[in-house]
């Protein structure tokens, strides 16, 4: 392993300096060899000052950019930090960690920087709130409409990590919250902080963040959660027995400030009944339980606790674990053979030994008992703790395997008869993060997931057809809720967009069309439009403004263009060309194709000519809403709704951005005949954001 | 008003049977005369059974039926209900409200159930589950992906509710609950509670509800807490102190229990700069102010607590809303010529009066003080206050004003000088329920919801335009948000949808297409699908599967195809018809019309003759992926997505459902050329829920 003489000093950053711990700070050691690695302080921090300096300069930096320009903030950093990397897997080693181990915790943090880099792009709008929801109609005449909106909580994220995953831990709380546009305050735990604080060190140098939107408390905590305010939050990842000390803080009582909870839980993974010793999903089943329970020496909040086998294959389940497991070398991680690290700290194994103790008292050792080698490391000073697995003859009587964490390298097994049972067994953990099913039968995969999913935040269902691409059991994913209700916290720490909404405050806004349009810059129907002698799709992207309105000339539908229609497309439904038919069906005539209808609408309001609208790639939410009959005469309005900035792609040379207009369709009696939304590309000028023209 | 000369002895409704206060419970008397009106006590409810009950047998009947049945449940309770509501106003009366008041109690309440019961046919499946958000691809190759589903808590909704609401408090809390699938438990407020049991014994008697599905508290919720467990839940709504000593309730944290509260706050509401006193908006800001004070004689959370008015109107609105005021009458309620009733018990009248001293410290009257005369009632017996305006006049630095809040027909003025004042007065509050801003002017009202966005749970913009159909600044509606930030409680009690989800909980599934799409039955990109022989146009909603597809024949798009498409439609654009112009535009040669390319799919999957599929109403999701040019050859996958039951409406004899299809038009490469998803009606059998035919 590296071999570090100096020991670091890893320093507190907040309101705007970095303030480095006394010498007399807490003493950490190295995981692996028991030596000093670095001293921690938090003395002299005025937690106050860092929540009031995160309130009223960070906040506000962030609150003045868009979505678009916080994500491209991330991406950047992203990239900055993904070329540091190395530094960050030197210091990993010390933890404990494999390089393996910390390909999650950092390339795995880094990567939820690009992905919600990516999802902000895609999926929320280039400005700095989020409507969201469809307008609601509130009264019949249409004057009284609502909609709901999303506005960053003016306040602080406060972000207290677990010692597991220093970087992830930190990044994929930091990523939605910043892309909210809320700062956040990061306490990183203690023993694995030199790690985290590293990567502030490089955040904050880069200066791709603004100011005050990152600060970080290496140490005690002090009187922080005082002086929290309304606005604020706190996210908290660590054990339930904090999380309750914390969420009852009177201050946090008092003003209503959300506390987000991700807390270990006992998960479980369920083999099938149907699956046969000799199916891909049996030896599936084996190592994902094998490396659940070895990945970071099972110090994984997500990892496998029970392993729910049916009855009669637990000794097959037990032996083939055993050979697995007996391929997990031990030792330093430094080593290129070493598959299996060590935990934390030896407090930390203590505690795992103790609760492993307890766990016996239900449970027997099947695995594990003896030591084994060690390849490098200090079997004393070392954190090392080799692979246990337990079996529990009773486990609908047992408590223990349904309560007490082992965060460690253990697992226990629960045998089962039945689906209902092995369900029944699952909700036992009273609530967990993440939980499996492995089998190829669809109809079991079902009972389990509807049997499992009121008390799970993630089910994985692993088999032969998405072994290859399954990210496994244990992998939180920035698309997907972290999190699961009762014992594991009740939170939801990631969740895509829903992760960034969390750190939002949703408002319902009634008003007027017209007023609702102006607040949310979306058109509302029956809101004023703006009619031009320019059309609309002769304005460029930036010319064109939300409201700009055409209303085509009329046309009257004739039994000639649905036939030529029908012989064009082929299509000769009934209701169109059969007059017979289509007066005992359900519009008592002949009617036009609803394609004929948004064809003709195009024709009538598209400007023919090159310009600025490149193409119509797309289109939403179209209803026929009257029947169009020959000799009925169609128009059509068509209005901005919204406009979509577009990051310049890598190799485009032509900025543009979407325009999404609203049509409406009406006949001669000026009732809707079909509505529907158009997405258009348009050009727009070259601007800051998309750098210097190549 | 009604003389009861009958003490009524409103009981608990638990596990099945009904539990009579014994007569030396606790004596309620009414709020106008001050006359015993009611006995009530909880004695000898056992509350570890009842939650026992909830679970065991409320929670699996409900959870046996689909959202739609329970939707129409809703609709036959609310149908009941509506016609024994003379029954209910007789006992508002009791409580000191008016007709009037009462209206938004009762037919408020109802109106709950009616709108949750439209919403959920309107926007949930016919299902058990929820599918939420798109299918989220989890791997390059297509193999691995991901989604969202939301089941009912398995658990009991506990919903302790305030005394000013004793029935909309009940239903708007059991609606939602109840369509979510979980059972509920209502402790309502005991000064108002023999309304409450008066309404839930008529829905127990209904028998319109499954047994265990609704249980009443009457009087003192004893050890109820204690028993709670990680799937259950709490709604609250009441003081903020007494939330904050419930919801550190050491059992509700020790085991997650999710805790939402709506307490009451201190709302806002601003009259724009640019309004003079001859504009409309001026009357409609003094009426509201006016209306909201003395609503239930401003015994609402959402009452307006504090007015915000340019610092040059103080004196103009003082006087309307003094000549406003003049016309308030106060007295027995069930009087035509009264317009405020009484406060809902003399010791409430005194909890007001104290507050009222309070905040004397930093205000002046300007309204109110002289005792009216009461026009019926008992003076002394009868809970009555007359109105009072204050007016604070530094309100930027007083406290008492923003943070007292006097629970009844109080209100204080506080003037300010720009917008950005008025938002930082209205955020001063630290969290409401909801605000409202006065103006006509746009950008104005802009200005001040984004200032006002993130400390409010609901903002009304109130102008000329809305005035006539705006439900006012106090009510709150299904569809929209009700719960605000911080003082508020930072719950979520009504929220459309979204209130239903909060008694759900999400998961999130992983699994390869095949069994995803058997897990959610929708249909997911890459899943195995059938083909039979039989069209499946051909096939009733009934026969049709998801997963049911066809492959078409192929078609080669030529040059007159696109030119008779142009000639038809009137669709000249240049990508289409302009050789030359396609040539330097983004495809580089013309290409045929995305329309024609839908159109001529659809020529390709219809099956002319009549049958059960009746017609095709709408279309979602339309992307058009590669532009498709002469001589390239299309075909057409078609394949069964979801099925949507729907309910026949009144009138109607055709049952039917919705059948989702998804399109996928490839090209001769198998390159996806566009994908969309077709919305059809499709015939189906009449079953149980139609009722017998005509």
């Amino acid at each position: 392993m590296t071999t570090t003489t100096e020991i670091l000093r890893p320093a507190s950053y907040v309101y705007g300096t970095w303030h480095t711990a006394p010498a007399e700070g807490q003493t950490l050691v190295d995981a692996v060899y028991g030596r000093p690695v670095a001293v921690i302080s938090s003395e002299g921090v005025d937690f106050a000052e860092a929540l009031r300096y995160g309130r009223e300069v960070g906040g506000p930096a962030l609150r003045r950019l868009t979505f678009h320009t916080r994500a491209r903030m991330l991406r950047a950093l992203a990239t900055e930090l993904l070329e540091r990397k190395e530094d960050y897997y030197q210091l990993n080693l010390l933890t404990g960690a494999t390089r393996r181990d910390g390909w999650v915790d950092i390339e795995g943090g880094i990567g939820t920087l690009f992905n919600y880099a990516s999802m902000a792009r895609r999926d929320l709008p280039d400005e700095r709130f989020l409507p969201e929801g469809k307008v609601e109609r509130l009264g019949k005449g249409g004057t009284f409409v609502g909609r709901h909106l999303l506005v960053p909580r003016e306040g602080v994220a406060v972000q207290i990590n677990a010692y597991n995953f220093p970087v992830w831990g930190m990044l994929e709380k930091l990523a939605p919250a910043f892309i909210a546009g809320m700062p956040s305050l990061v306490k990183p735990a203690p023993q694995t902080a030199y790690l985290t604080e590293r990567v502030v060190r490089d955040i904050i140098a880069s200066g791709l963040l603004p100011e005050g939107s990152l600060q970080l408390v290496t140490g005690d905590p002090g009187d922080l959660l005082d002086h929290l305010e309304e606005q604020d939050m706190v996210a908290f990842t660590g054990s339930a027995a904090t999380a309750q000390k914390l969420r009852v803080h009177p201050n946090i009582v008092a003003r209503n400030v959300p506390f987000n909870t991700e807390a270990d839980s006992l998960n479980a993974s369920v083999l099938g009944l149907t699956v046969r010793p000799e199916d891909p999903e049996f030896a599936l089943y084996v190592r994902e339980v094998a490396r659940e329970m070895t990945g970071k020496a099972g110090q994984k909040c997500t990892a496998i606790r029970r392993a729910i086998v049916p009855r009669d294959r637990v000794e097959e389940v037990v032996a083939a674990l055993r050979a697995e497991l007996s391929k997990v070398t031990v030792g330093d991680p430094a080593r290129d053979d070493v598959r299996m690290g060590a935990l934390v700290s030896t407090e930390q194994r203590e505690r795992v030994l103790a609760t492993l103790d307890d766990l016996k008292a239900e449970t027997s050792v099947v695995i594990g008992g003896e030591e084994r080698d060690l390849l490098g490391g200090d079997r004393e000073k070392g954190a090392f703790l080799d692979p246990t697995l337990l079996l529990c003859e009773s486990p609908l009587t047992a408590k223990g395997p349904h309560e007490l964490e082992a965060f460690g390298p253990v697992a226990t097994l629960l045998p089962y008869d039945t689906l209902e049972e092995a369900a029944h067994l699952a909700r036992m953990g009273r609530g967990s993060l993440a939980g499996s099913i492995v089998t190829h039968d669809r109809a079991e995969a079902t009972e389990l997931v509807m049997g499992m999913a009121s008390s799970h935040g993630r089910l994985l269902i692993l088999n032969r057809d998405d072994a290859k691409e399954s990210t496994g059991h244990g992998s939180p994913l920035p698309q997907l809720l972290h999190g699961g209700p009762g014992r594991a916290g009740g939170g939801a720490e990631l969740a895509g967009i829903a992760g960034i909404k969390h750190h939002m405050n949703k408002v319902a806004v009634q008003a007027d069309p017209t007023t609702l349009a102006a607040v949310t810059r979306e058109y509302v129907p029956g809101a004023e439009v703006r009619e031009d002698v320019v059309h609309p799709f002769r304005k460029t992207f930036d010319e064109i403004q939300v409201g700009d309105s055409l209303l085509t000339h009329r046309r009257t539908v004739t039994e000639a263009d649905i036939v030529n229609f029908a012989a064009l497309t082929g299509d000769h439904f009934y209701a169109h060309v059969d007059d017979i038919g289509a007066k005992e069906g359900i519009f008592g005539k002949r009617v036009a194709h609803g394609y004929f209808l948004i064809s003709a609408a195009a024709g009538q309001f598209v400007s023919p000519a090159p310009g600025p609208v490149l193409a119509n790639y797309g289109l939403e939410n179209l209803r026929f809403v009257e029947p169009v009959g020959i000799g009925d005469t169609i128009r059509t309005r068509l209005t901005c709704k919204r406009k979509i900035r577009k990051d310049l792609r890598p190799g485009e040379t032509r900025p543009t951005g979407v325009v999404e207009w609203h049509a409406e369709i009406t006949n001669q009696n000026e009732e809707l005949v079909a509505t529907y939304d158009i997405l258009t590309l348009v050009e727009r000028a070259r601007d800051e954001a998309d750098g210097p023209s190549a």
